[in-house]
């Protein structure tokens, strides 16, 4: 009888790896093919960034409660996001969608609109696609093609010792998020004439279904001057990027809880779900802020900025990943969130 | 109540002009956008060529009789092809697969062993991709990136009156090919202890299952020094990408029924199932063969090729687009084929 390997006993990481080892590269354009945000091409200095990203409907996107002009919208984001993390500048997409007849072309334009925003706030082309019949659910699979000096381009790679750790924006806020509608789609299943309990949480449901790729903390550092040695953004949760960087980079890492920035609202949404709001920022994801790391050197560049934030440092790879909390005790960051059992 | 129109009422191209005709190009390198075989980009001579396809199991593929190496080997092919249609060379690839957990790893190793066999064969690197879940089919979406110079580049859009139309290889294969196919899973179905009666049609079966992009043909072309002043793949079937041409570059088109290049096994098939070969060339479609227009001064260069064929010319646009059948009848030629009542 065959052999049958289960999907779920390599996970996602873990079968990207195992499909594409066998792959070898043949042209020398091919500076960074995978393993990075983005695919990073050319010969000069001017390189050229892909990447990519598929959505599909039951496993990145619930439309009971997502609007399909956001859905547009979030599509395009995380692919532009893709290329900010690579310190880079998107300038043109493509979509495909499949779709079955269950949807109407009326239905098709709003997630068009959608797009068509998300084009227009972050300066990107749409260049081509594919549109297809589905018997399945909607599909949405977007290309970002993007643009860098090969100078400016940070790598997962590049972290030093002794590096500045900083994320923009703040965390966790996504993920409640999602709890706040989830918790309202379970209610509205129960019992479909109770109005939505969603106010006092504007912030954190915008998190959620309106998410924004930091193209301005690109900026911010371009105009200040910071080139990071390190850049990914935060799509799975802050512990999951961490170790992503340590791992590409060779290094370890101390966080202080302290630092983490949390918005009121995530810590108040993670009270009412009785969760503690450091978990949601280490395992929460879809926040798409920028993590990345810095030259001590550039600390006094970046240290009055509002929309960046240090909250830790590089380390030998000896030390591990661990976080401090705030009262001074030291924990090892697991891949799914930290151990909460103080160990120092 | 709300307007409901379904996709249907559009159709495929309908629905892509209608879904995209709001947006528009912010970036002075986008050169060609939506409209081609691929996107044109860039600012200096050296063009960066951009093309995307989504494959859908149960409308693109039928996986009762596509083996997966051969669906992987297909669907990196249709994207090179693309960037081919451009008088262009593809150079990197993406894949985005969405599986459900009834794909095993190892099949999803037969279908990236035929990925890898594409890879090497058009010489294109993998550089990156998406790999989730779906409840429903298999979907695999596929980017090609290509390059080209600006000179080199041809255009659906700049055929010429009196200009060759011409076509590689022969035409009709694929088509008669899938026809086996379906015939003999409808006997499989009835009686699943026949044998399939495949013998004979190995060529058109292969034209089904593996056909390839004409990379040849491109490379050829410059090696003759002969720049197609328009060009397409056949992917829906003769008569559509005729269409295409002349609606793109506002010209007429004459093409001669006894010049369409017909393989024998194709011929045959088409006589097994009562049809016209002549149809099964306008109408059938996935031969990814390559329909392009030269000058005439250019005809010495190509006469004497064997990998191509001069099947026609194209006219004024007031001729519309017509083909003089075997006896010298002159019949317009339809969307969807051509018309079997002679009108000349």
């Amino acid at each position: 009888m065959e052999n049958r390997t289960e999907i779920s006993e390599l996970g996602e990481f873990g079968l990207i790896d195992h499909l594409t080892k066998t792959f070898s590269s043949r042209r020398g354009e091919t500076v960074m093919a995978i393993g990075d945000d983005a695919a990073v091409l050319g010969t000069g200095d001017e390189k050229l960034l892909v990447s990519t990203d598929m959505l599909v409907e039951g496993v990145h996107f619930d439309l009971s409660y997502t609007p399909l002009k956001h859905l547009g919208y979030k599509a395009v984001m995380v692919n532009v996001s893709d290329i900010c993390a690579m310190n880079a500048e998107a300038t043109h997409i493509t979509v495909s969608i499949a779709v079955s007849n269950r949807f109407s072309v009326e239905a098709l334009d709003e997630l068009y609109t959608g797009i068509r925003k998300a084009c227009e706030n972050y300066r990107v082309d749409l260049i081509g696609g594919d549109t297809t019949s589905s018997a399945g659910g909607l599909v949405i699979s977007i290309t970002a093609v993007g643009r860098a000096k090969e100078s400016a381009i940070a790598y997962r790679n590049g972290a030093n010792e002794r590096d500045l750790l900083v994320v923009s924006g703040d965390l966790g806020g996504a993920y409640m998020g999602l709890q706040i509608l989830e918790r309202e789609k379970a209610v509205f299943q129960e019992a479909p004439s109770a109005q939505p309990e969603l106010t006092g949480f504007d912030y954190i449901l915008e998190r959620q279904l309106k998410p924004e790729a930091r193209i301005d903390v690109v900026k911010l550092l371009g105009d200040l001057n910071v080139k990071p040695t390190s850049m990914i953004d935060i799509s799975d949760g802050l512990a999951s990027e961490i170790f992503h960087i340590c791992k590409a980079s060779g290094k370890g890492v101390m966080i202080f809880e302290d630092k983490l920035p949390i918005h009121g609202e995530t810590s108040k949404a993670a009270d009412e779900f009785g969760m503690n709001p450091t978990t949601c920022v280490l395992n929460g994801g879809e926040d798409y802020e920028l993590l990345f790391t810095i030259a001590q050197e550039d600390f006094e560049k970046i240290k009055n900025e509002q929309m960046i934030h240090v909250i830790g440092y590089m380390t030998a790879p000896e030390d591990g990943c661990n976080l401090v909390d705030k009262a001074g005790g030291q924990h090892a960051i697991k891949a799914q969130g930290w151990d909460s059992i103080a160990e120092g």
